[in-house]
Parts: structure tokens; C-alpha cells; sequence
């Protein structure tokens, strides 16, 4: 999970779907001393991830020794089955249950209803 | 988005539904000095959602001076129902737009499928 814009990701025409992946790492980030490799390898999936075709926009935040959650977002089944099967992405997942990630939840979804809300 | 138990919500038997909300704050909360109502609330908001029949569990992160996503998770779209129209959650939403939130994004979305992981 590296650094994100500072948006949430917009509405968009439903439907589509959601990916919502909620993890607790092994060692927290903000006692992250040496270099395991995490950040690298989030940097690089945020790369992969936007490649996708049909891929909506992700949005990631994490409480400094909580949990993170990781949200994106997809216009159909077929952009999570490339983005699922995409060869770094399960070496990537291998790694995180190896190393990384004490748990974590992922919970796939179908958009039916989606607003938005900004400042004026 | 008060202190949340430090767990990933865990995978449901399908089909269940999700509420994704991101926020952008007015005051980004590491430079939060006054008292300006919001954790208080939100405090409120966790108790209420918690009593929601059909409320199955929600989870929350924020990144320091990021974005903040609260992930919630019912059994159905009465569940959902009940907890948006809550004259207090109604009152709370209203004091957001008003002064706590910059932005936001809210995507409902019926869960297909999900799984866990827990390092054993």
C-alpha cells in the first residue's frame, strides 16, 4: 500500500465491482525498521493494478499500527480474473501470507448504489 | 471512526452486503486541536450501527492526514435501511457535509464471494 491520491474514488455508473481487501500486518508500519520488501512490492501491485483492463480506481488507508484496508474497484468480473490471475499479483499474495500479514479478509462485491459528496 | 477492535472483519457466507465510505477530512486528524464533535460521534455512530439487526460487523483505517475508509457489513438491504435512516446517523451525516468532511464516497455493493486468511 503505497501512497495514494487524496481522493476517495468517485461514483461511477453502476453496476461494478468492489474488492475489499482488510489486513493487520506482522510487524506494524510505523515499527517497520528494516526492509522487507513490502512497500516495494505495494508500489508495484498499484502499478499492475492500473494496467488492468477495466480497472475504476483503488483507494488504500491504514491506521499506523491498525488495520489497512485496501478498496478497488472494477468495471466487471473479467478485470478481477486478470487482475486475481496476473502472475506478480500471486507471487506477490504468496509473499504476504508468508511474510507480511498476520490476517486478512477479502470480500468481493457488486456495486448496486454509489453518491458521492464534495465541498462546494 | 472511533478505535475498532484490531480484526478484518471476517468472510460471510454470500450473499451480504457492503457499504464503503471514503473520506477526505476538513481537518486532517493528526492536526486536530479543538474538540469539534467528530470523535464523539463517531464513538455514538459505532454504538448505533452495532444495534442495527442485520449489522454483521464494520471496520475502519485512516491514514494520518490521508484518506479514511470505514467498511461496513450487513446481512441485507434492511439492515442497511434501518442503519441510513437512523435520525441519529441521519443528524451526523448532515454535521459531515456541514464541517467534517472535505469529500466522500459511499459504494454499496452485495458481497459474491469472500475468504480469509489467518497466519496459523
Amino acid at each position: 500500500m503505497s501512497d495514494q491520491p487524496l481522493a476517495p474514488v468517485p461514483p461511477f455508473e453502476p453496476p461494478y465491482y468492489t474488492v475489499v481487501f482488510t489486513s493487520v500486518r506482522t510487524v506494524p508500519d510505523d515499527e517497520e525498521g528494516g526492509d522487507d520488501g513490502y512497500d516495494a512490492t505495494s508500489t508495484r501491485m498499484d502499478e499492475i493494478v492500473a494496467s488492468v483492463p477495466g480497472f475504476l480506481g483503488m483507494e488504500s488507508a491504514r491506521t499506523p499500527g491498525g488495520l489497512g484496508i485496501t478498496v478497488g474497484y472494477f468495471r466487471d468480473e473479467d478485470a478481477i480474473k486478470e487482475w486475481r490471475g496476473d502472475a506478480e499479483h500471486r507471487a506477490a499474495q504468496k509473499r504476504g501470507r508468508g511474510e507480511w500479514y498476520e490476517k486478512y479478509s477479502v470480500h468481493v462485491a457488486k456495486v448496486e448504489r454509489s453518491y458521492g459528496f464534495e465541498r462546494g
